[in-house]
C-alpha cells in the first residue's frame, strides 16, 4: 500500500518516549487493529527499559534505550513525546534532516525554536506536526489551520492552562480559601505539578500561545516578549468583589493581531461570570477565535491527560498516511505591542486611616485615569482591610506608572493589584 | 506553481450559486489578494445574472446562467452552494466524472446521497469537501475527520440549529411568552424563514446529523430512520417546570454508537442548566463529540449565515490546494436502534377533577414504569392545569405505549407531552 505521493504504508512510526502520553499513544495503536495498514510503531525509545517495559506492546517492537539506534532503523516518522528542549530538540533535527516526519507534543520546544525547525522540514521536504502541542484532544490546530484557513484571523484567547483554570474556578465557587489551600488539593488530585509555577505563572499558557498565534497568525511571537502575570496574589477577597462587578477571575491567554504587531499577554483578568471564560469550569481548555468573516469559534474540552494528548499524536500521524507534503508552513517573527485602552481593577489592602482614597484619586487623575466605582465589602479587620476601584478604559502604562507611585505610600498591608478587566472584548460574553 | 500532487495553481475555481454564501465565498477571495496564487475564481453560475451582478466582483470571472458553458470550462473545482437536491446533484455528480473537485454546502444532497457521491469521488480519483454544510463557520469537519482521527469515537451530540436554539432559549429566559411570539420576533430578525417548519420540526438538524456521523463512524444513517419531534408543542410552563428540575430544554441532535448500531434522534429533550448545552444562548451551534481516549471536546460558534459558511468553503478550497488525493472516504451503510433507557419527563395539561393521577400512575405502574416526582405550580386554571411527572430510566417504548394509553383519558385539555431528559449523559454537565 502507498499514499498517493509515494510514501510506503504502513508508516513506520518510532517513539521517543514512554511515559504517559508515549504509552498511551502505543496503547491506542494496539488497541484499534484497524490502524494497523496505515499506521506500525516499530521503536520505542526509552531510557529506563527494564522498568517501565509493558507486556501488552506487541513483540514486533523494538526497546531501545540508544537513540542511535532508533535513528539507523530510519524510521518513516519519529514521534517526540518526551518533552523539554534538549536533547530532543537535536533529536527532532536529526530526524528532519534524515527524512523522517516529525510528531511533537512538546510545546516548549515549539516556542522557543518553532521558526528554525519549520525551516528545516521544509527544507527537507518532510512535515513537523503538532497537534498534541496545545489542547491536549482537543483538534485546535487542524481546526485552526486548516477548517479556519478561509478566514482572516485576527484573535486568539483561551483558558490554556488546566491547573490554573482548576485553581480559580474553585477559589471562585468555593468558601474563603486561599489559594495555597487549594493548591495542596490540586496536587492531591492530580491537577497541579509538585513546583506548579510554569502553570501558575504563566509559563505553560505562554509556550502555547506562542504556538497558536504561529498556527492562526503565521507569526512567531517570542514567549519572553509576551508579557506574564502570575495568579499567586489572588485572594478570595477578589473573587468577592469581582462577583459585586458580574464577574469572576481566570488565567486569561490572549494574542490579538493590531496594525503595529500583536498584542498579547498570559495572566488573571476580570471576565463575565456569564461569559464563555466565566463558565468554564474544572480544569478543561477553551480557546475562542476570532476572525474578520466567521466571528467567534470555540473548542473546549480536555486540556491534558495521557490519553487525550495521545489521541492528538495519532490524529497527526493519520493525517501524515493521507498526505506526503503540505505546502511548507512558515512563522515569521511577530512583534508584540501594548495593550489597547481597557477598564482596570485596582485592588488595594491597607492599614485604615483617613485620606487614602484621595491620595490613591489624585494619583489616578494625575495619570489622566477615571475613576469608575469604588467597592468596600463590610467585614474586614480595619488594618488589612481590602477595597477596589474600578477604572475606566485607559492605557496599561497609564495604570502602571500610576501603580508606581501609588505602592509608595505607607498605607499599605500588601502590594496592590491591577487586573484588566476583559468586559465585552469577547463578543460572546 | 503546481501541488505536489501534480495539480496546476492556482486552482480554477467555478461557483454555483450567487446568494448570501456564493457572494460571500467571493467577497473573501477578492478581499484576500493573497490567496490569489492559489485560488482563481473563473465562473459564477447564476440564474437572475442581470439583477445580482455585483461591479466588485473582477471583470476577469465570467458570469453565465448556462451550467454547460461553466462545465465546459473544464474547472478545478466546481463550489456547489445553491443547496436542494436537484439538479444539483446532477450537477455535482457531472463535476466529479468529468474531472472536477467538488466543495458544497448542501447537507440536503450529502444526507440523501452523501455515499453514492463519496464512492463516484472516489472513483474518479477526485475530493468532495463538505467543511461548510455543518455548523456554518465552525470547523467541525476538519476537527472531527482529522484532529479526532486518532480517537474511537462513540458520540455525537449537539445544538445543530440556530432558529430552535434561538426560539428555546428566549422562551427560557423570558417572560410567558408562546412560541408563535417568539417565532415572529425570530423572523423580524433574520433568525427563522417566514416558514421555520425544517427549523423547528428538526429536518434541518437531522440532515446535518447524518453528515456528522458520517464524519464521525463512516457510517450513513438514512434521515427518515432518525426519530425527529417538533419543538412546537413546547410551552412557557414547560420551561418553568424544567427550571424546578434544575433544567432547560433544547432540540438536541444526538447519535451515539451502540453494539447493535446507532442510536440517533432529533428533538426537544431537558438537559441541565449549568450544563454544557444548557448554558448556549442564541443561535449559536454547539457540538460534542465524546471519544474512547479523548473524552469530550465541544466545538462552538455561528452555524449559520453567508461570511461565516463561506469561510468554511474557502477553507475546503485551500485544503484542495494542499492535497489533490485524500484516501477515499466511504459512509457504510449505519442502522438506526432504540433508545437506551432514560429518565422522562411528561407534561400534561388536563381538566382537573379527582383521580387523575391515580390513573396515570396506574397505567405507568402497568408498563413497569417508576415515579420520580410529580411537580405542580401553582396559579394555573382548573380547566386548564399543566403538571408535570418525571419518571426513572425507562424504554423509549414503554413510554410511548403508556403515553398512547393515556392519551385516550378524557381528562386532557392539550395532548401530553413526553421528552428525554438527557441528565449527565454528557459528562461535561
Amino acid at each position: 500500500m502507498h499514499t498517493k505521493g509515494g510514501r510506503r504504508l504502513p508508516l513506520r512510526v518510532a517513539l521517543l518516549g514512554f511515559g504517559t502520553v508515549g504509552a498511551s499513544v502505543a496503547r491506542i495503536l494496539v488497541e484499534r487493529p484497524e490502524l494497523a495498514n496505515r499506521i506500525q510503531l516499530t521503536h520505542i525509545f526509552n531510557r529506563d527499559v527494564a522498568r517501565k517495559h509493558a507486556a501488552w506492546v506487541p513483540s514486533t517492537v523494538t526497546w531501545t534505550d540508544k537513540v542511535d539506534e532508533l535513528f539507523a532503523a530510519k524510521p518513516d516518522v519519529v514521534v517526540e513525546v518526551i518533552g523539554g528542549i534538549e536533547p530532543v530538540g537535536g533529536w527532532v533535527r536529526r530526524a528532519l534532516e534524515q527524512g523522517a516526519a516529525v510528531v511533537t507534543a512538546n510545546k516548549q520546544l515549539l516556542a522557543a525554536h518553532g521558526p528554525e525547525l519549520l525551516r528545516l522540514a521544509v527544507t527537507h521536504d518532510m512535515l513537523l506536526r503538532f497537534e498534541a502541542a496545545v489542547g491536549g484532544g482537543v483538534p485546535l490546530i487542524h481546526g485552526v489551520r486548516e477548517g479556519l484557513a478561509g478566514d482572516n484571523l485576527t484573535r486568539v484567547s483561551g483558558l490554556l492552562n488546566g491547573t490554573s483554570n482548576y485553581v480559580l474556578s474553585r477559589m471562585a465557587a468555593g468558601g474563603d480559601e486561599p489559594m495555597s489551600v487549594v493548591l495542596d488539593d490540586a496536587r492531591r488530585l492530580g491537577y497541579a505539578e509538585a513546583d506548579p509555577s510554569a502553570d501558575i505563572d504563566g509559563d505553560d499558557a505562554g509556550a502555547k500561545l506562542v504556538v497558536l498565534a504561529g498556527i492562526a497568525f503565521r507569526r512567531h511571537i517570542k514567549l519572553s516578549d509576551i508579557p506574564k502575570r502570575s495568579i499567586r496574589p489572588i485572594s478570595a477577597a477578589d473573587f468577592r468583589y469581582a462577583r459585586r462587578l458580574g464577574c469572576t477571575i481566570r488565567q486569561i491567554s490572549l494574542v490579538e493581531q493590531k496594525d503595529e504587531g500583536f498584542h498579547a499577554f498570559v495572566g488573571p483578568a476580570l471576565v463575565l461570570r456569564g461569559s464563555n471564560f466565566g463558565l468554564n469550569m474544572g480544569a478543561n481548555n477553551v480557546v475562542t477565535i476570532g476572525g474578520q468573516y466567521g466571528g467567534e469559534s470555540s473548542f473546549s474540552g480536555a486540556g491534558a491527560g495521557g490519553p487525550a494528548t495521545a489521541v492528538a499524536v495519532v490524529s497527526d500521524l493519520l493525517a501524515l498516511t493521507q498526505r506526503d507534503r503540505d505546502h511548507g508552513e512558515e512563522w515569521l517573527p511577530g512583534k508584540v505591542v501594548g495593550a489597547p485602552p481597557r477598564p482596570y481593577y485596582l485592588r488595594f489592602v491597607v492599614r485604615d486611616r483617613p485620606g487614602i482614597i484621595a491620595s490613591i484619586a489624585s494619583t489616578l487623575a494625575a495619570e489622566g485615569i477615571n475613576f469608575d466605582a469604588l467597592l468596600q465589602e463590610p467585614g474586614y479587620p480595619k488594618d488589612h482591610l481590602p477595597f477596589v476601584i474600578t477604572v475606566e478604559a485607559c492605557e496599561e502604562s497609564a495604570i502602571n506608572k500610576a501603580v508606581k507611585a501609588i505602592i509608595k505610600e505607607d498605607f499599605h498591608a500588601e502590594p496592590p493589584l491591577a487586573l484588566p478587566m476583559l468586559l465585552g472584548e469577547d463578543p460572546r460574553t
